[in-house]
């Protein structure tokens, strides 16, 4: 699974034994990550990002590894999150395949892969292992905790679990708790993979690898996070020329289908399905309003931070900007000072991964005043 | 396949050859279909409906057979569609299972069923062959066609095709051509069926079913079928009791998914697989901009009717009320007196099919003014 991490990547090692949230615990386990930036005398200017599902911590080019990252238009010597002046901190979700011991990796116990016998994870794991990567920097309070997407939850999760740990939040297009139609999409995409017979109660090989159900969850997942009016520009009713086209009668017709395609190609054998499978699992848990007697708001509102800022696409299906206006609001509730921003963003939910124009911005403003 | 087929299905033979729009024919083709009301003497009180992918021609009670039909709240005596007033044909799609002619049905030139050699099915076959159903009724003009969803296209392709059929035209949830996004979605559930290896080419029979193929279809059917908004006042988090959940680690555990798996059950055995592939891929092919140029707008504005209501919720994720703003702003530009009304369903592409509290007015004032 080693192809799957980028060069560079630094690891810590967690806590042995690390404890699960809802039970078990890992031995031996580590986290990877990557910073950019210097830390300042007093440790003062750090900032944490905490990912969506699939990125690797490898967010922008660094002196490990030059190479672009999932986030290069917006951090960066200059960009919205200014590298001359922050020291940034980002971690690869613990549960991933991406360098954090997860499902993919081998059991010291057993000298096998976890697979299935991996803790059942939570965001909140995830949460505590990126805080104690942030703690072994020798940073004490974060100037800011950045989360997108899954990540979103993570950093909830990291403001609720460790007070004081951050003086403020940029949440982007992330949730405090996950909804109906999210979990339905989730749901489906972990069933497409548990159904591809190749799947086998997670022993799948490199030889026999449940492709058809990635394939599936995959390009279900990139429906849901971009957005039909993009796609209307972008694609239309673009038909692929003659040569690329299938000679299947039921093949790939249209450029939008192709591009699914292309997408799906490109995931299916860079991340572990078992791995896909209990991430995608643990955005379904998630719920503030667990700590709050059912009340998300009152939820929110136990977080205490100086400052916040929730942004998201006005066009994002599956983590809606309502819930971004949520987060805000409930941010507020329990004194921070908290906007909100709804993005006209074409791309849906994937827009602050592409559209630098209106997120960078909005992040740049918001830590230029911290 | 007979037990997709209501009781009290009425049969039309269609002309032998019917040829279809890509090439290919049909001999000793059927229709079926079913009527309510009684047809006037001059025969100007007829109302045809054209209905969605999975409807059969069972729109409601009627004395063939009292069993509530699919538009149940819609269509009968003093409803909407009040049938003390018009005589009503619903007909079955042309290609699909529930009595009409489709890849499910037994060719005569072989005796073995059509399956993948049925002819490449287009919205256009389906609206020809409606349109003889109505005819053979000793009907010359209709006084309204009325589409939904799938039937949308359809209406709008019996109009085009048939210049002076129908005075009027309602088009529900309806759309003049197929976008990326539903192009995607459809193109997904497609494929699900087709890498299920049940599918087998066409070739799978009771014992080896495309089970799994079929329910993914499905889920991902209702999903976008719906709305986030209706599923989050319908189901929030709320969890299966534990004798409901699931004991597989990554099984059912939220209300939602139970919901979804209800849905695929009762259909996955009730539709069959190889006429879901065509009438799907059927809608993404239809496009009125083919008839002018490029141009939708002016396709639609080529449509003579005299009035046209263009109606749809403003949740629908799939035919997005655009569409059905554009179907009325186009037909007008062709002198209809056209209206668009987007309604606040919050039950998504769906609404037309539960929400009569809504669409029911819409539509009972605009026949009633006919």
């Amino acid at each position: 699974m080693t192809e799957f991490i980028p060069p560079g990547t630094r690891y810590h090692a967690l806590p042995s034994p690390f404890a699960f949230k809802r039970g078990g615990q890992l031995h031996g386990a580590h986290v990877a990550y990557e910073t950019w930036g210097t830390l300042n005398a007093d440790a003062s200017n750090a900032l944490l990002i905490v990912t969506g599902l699939s990125p690797d911590a490898h967010a922008a080019a660094n002196d490990g590894n030059p190479a672009a990252g999932w986030w290069e238009g917006m951090l960066g010597p200059g960009k919205a999150i200014d590298t001359n002046r922050w020291f940034v901190v980002c971690v690869n979700s613990l549960g991933s395949c991406k360098g954090s011991t997860g499902p993919a990796t081998i059991n010291p116990a057993t000298g096998e892969l976890y697979r299935l016998n991996f803790p059942e994870l939570s965001i909140e794991d995830g949460a505590r292992a990126a805080v104690d990567v942030v703690k072994a920097q020798g940073i004490t309070r974060l100037a800011c905790v950045i989360g997108n997407s899954m990540g979103g939850m993570t950093a909830l999760a990291v403001l609720l679990l460790h007070p004081g740990i951050a003086r403020s939040h940029i949440n982007i297009s992330g949730s405090a708790q996950a909804l109906p139609f999210s979990i339905a999409i989730r749901s489906l995409q972990r069933e497409a993979i548990r159904l591809d017979p190749q799947w086998n109660g997670g022993q799948y090989t490199d030889q026999q690898y449940p492709e058809s159900g990635m394939r599936m969850a995959r390009k279900l997942g990139v429906i849901t996070y971009r957005s039909a009016l993009e796609w209307d520009g972008r694609f239309g009713r673009v038909r692929l020329d003659s040569d690329q086209a299938d000679d299947d009668p039921f093949g790939l017709e249209f450029q939008v289908e192709s591009y699914l395609e292309g997408h799906a190609r490109r995931f299916v054998r860079f991340f572990d399905p078992n791995c896909y499978l209990y991430l995608s699992r643990s955005m379904d848990w998630f719920d503030l309003a667990e700590y709050a007697d059912g009340d998300v708001m009152a939820g929110l509102a136990s977080i205490k931070v100086d400052k916040a800022l929730a942004i998201g696409a006005n066009t994002d299906i599956l983590f809606p900007v309502q819930q971004q206006q949520q987060i805000a609001d409930g941010l507020r509730a329990g004194g921070a000072d908290a906007q909100f921003i709804g993005l006209d963003s074409p791309q849906g939910h994937d827009a602050f991964l592409v559209d630098f124009e209106r997120f960078g911005p909005a992040v740049r403003t918001f830590l230029d005043a911290l």
